[in-house]
């Protein structure tokens, strides 16, 4: 079997191309044009037993926070779009024997999160299955001008990043709040270029905007915003906190592009409407497609020091 | 763990009711209502290797099949209220060292499928997990006002059923065609006034419709379409065809009701319509919530000479 982005291209190749263009497909959700200049967002998302968390046996978490993320990833690729979740429906695989008191508290954790932001949990489906999972699809909804997607960063532009990043896997995997609101705030107020949520590392992700935008990017490492729980996992280990911060998966945090005259603008007034969320300019986007250059301490790199490029959970 | 109806009768009760009444939840999808006098349907369904298919080792099915009963049972959903499919997105659960052959063969089918029904596969996301799976969540649309629920059966309402009745076990739960342009024609029409897809068996079904509706029906069991596959598997066993019928799952048959006044109507334009697909009366509605009264060579049965109801699935 080749990797998970080899078989999305050749299952995508038999969406038809029309299909493909009216939807517009390939971001974190598909947008269904509506009548009156507004669009649906759609996506799913799944979280499977074994693979994204273990429920049974030892080392087993608990059901609410395994809940919560099955709808916290469906909630962050609406966000990513600068769009508004409206609705989702759940698909359970449930397996024999498994205690209705786990299923019932993994749907608390869900419900909760739907409360939270006001997202309608309107339906499901169980099957039996031999592993736990959770599939959700959401609905979103926006201003069809307001859409972000992942290829519209231009030269020139600043690219940002919120939070901090790395070591997910020490807990924020499963406890993040979904930057719903700092999304829309962006996308209606500075009309970002260019917007992914940090799923699968800083470096592939970005990877991702570069590739949809045709562009490249300077980085400047000094300024990565490297979380506690990176410099946790660093100590002991011969591994630098930098590289979990550009690698590890699962952050969930959002990063994007916007011109830099909107740059001091957005800057100033987040701090006042997200003082506890850190928002760090981290580089610039460059010319020439794919192509990443790296600055620390002001020199540039002629490569990175490590292989890995990003989390690969397939 | 508690059945199937129970748990979800739990799960349903986390959603707000405010969230249940403005979305109108509790059918075969749920109805998000649009501007315009127009709704959306918004619903998910999945199918696991070793529950609903074999994939792997003695007996497995061939993945086209597979794919395009995935997709089938979502547009049924879809159908059954009268609604028009538009777009769907697919969640795969695939396990290590599953060939990328199959998963493609699984897709071709999804997509012939969907090319029949003009609706567009607009995304997805692909996830390790032990057992294959795919989760289908489907959007649909349709006027507001002719959107068919399980609720609006009325005493002295006939009551219809398409196709022929039981057995799909012996192949027609992989490679049934789910009944879209029937139920939209009947919806435009006929105004049903409920129907429902036989997805868990016909008297468990129509137990949903009787429930939802609040009354009960008597059902002539000489007139039950028995199908060619039930007969032959009561053949060599002391089951009747029409207990098969009656109770087997998986028919992917409609299920509806409508005012005798456009019962004669309905018969006759439907033969010119879908001359291949049958149509049989085989009932009408009558007081008494959930009631269900049998009659068979003109005489009431006292009841059924048989226990089971219907298709556990869970």
């Amino acid at each position: 079997m080749t990797g998970e982005f080899e078989l999305i291209r050749r299952l995508t190749s038999l969406i038809p191309p029309a299909v493909r263009r009216k939807f517009r497909t390939g971001d974190d959700a598909a947008v269904v044009p509506l009548a009156g200049g507004r669009s649906l967002l759609f996506s799913t998302d799944s979280i499977v037993e074994g693979v994204d968390f273990l429920i049974r046996g030892k080392g087993a978490g608990r059901p609410g926070p395994i809940g919560h993320k099955a709808l916290a990833v469906n909630l962050s690729d609406i966000a990513a779009m600068g769009a508004k979740p409206v609705a989702f429906v759940t698909a359970w695989g449930i397996p024999k024997g498994f205690s209705e008191g786990r299923v019932l508290r993994a749907a608390k954790g869900i419900a909760r999160l739907a409360r939270r932001f006001q997202t309608a949990w309107v339906g499901g489906d169980i099957s039996r299955a031999n592993r736990f999972f959770i599939s959700i699809a959401i609905l979103g909804e926006a201003r069809t001008g307001s859409i972000v997607y992942r290829k519209g960063a231009r030269s020139g532009d600043w690219i940002y990043v919120t939070g901090t990043l790395g070591g997910s896997i020490l807990g924020r995997h499963l406890s993040f709040i979904p930057r719903v609101r700092e999304a829309r705030y962006l996308a209606e107020h500075f009309s970002p270029t260019a917007m992914i949520d940090l799923s699968d590392g800083f470096i592939q992700d970005l990877g991702q905007i570069l590739g949809g935008s045709h562009v490249g990017a300077e980085i400047e490492l000094d300024r990565i915003p490297v979380s506690r729980a990176a410099r946790t996992l660093a100590r002991g280990s011969n591994r630098r906190a930098l590289e979990s911060a550009l690698t590890d998966g699962e952050d969930f945090e959002l990063l994007f592009t916007i011109p830099p005259r909107h740059g001091k603008r957005l800057e100033k007034s987040w701090r006042k409407h997200f003082p506890a969320v850190r928002l760090t300019r981290v580089g610039v986007v460059r010319r020439g497609p794919g192509r990443m250059a790296w600055f620390e301490k002001g020199k540039r790199l002629e490569k990175l020091w490590f292989r890995k490029r990003g989390f690969v959970h397939f």
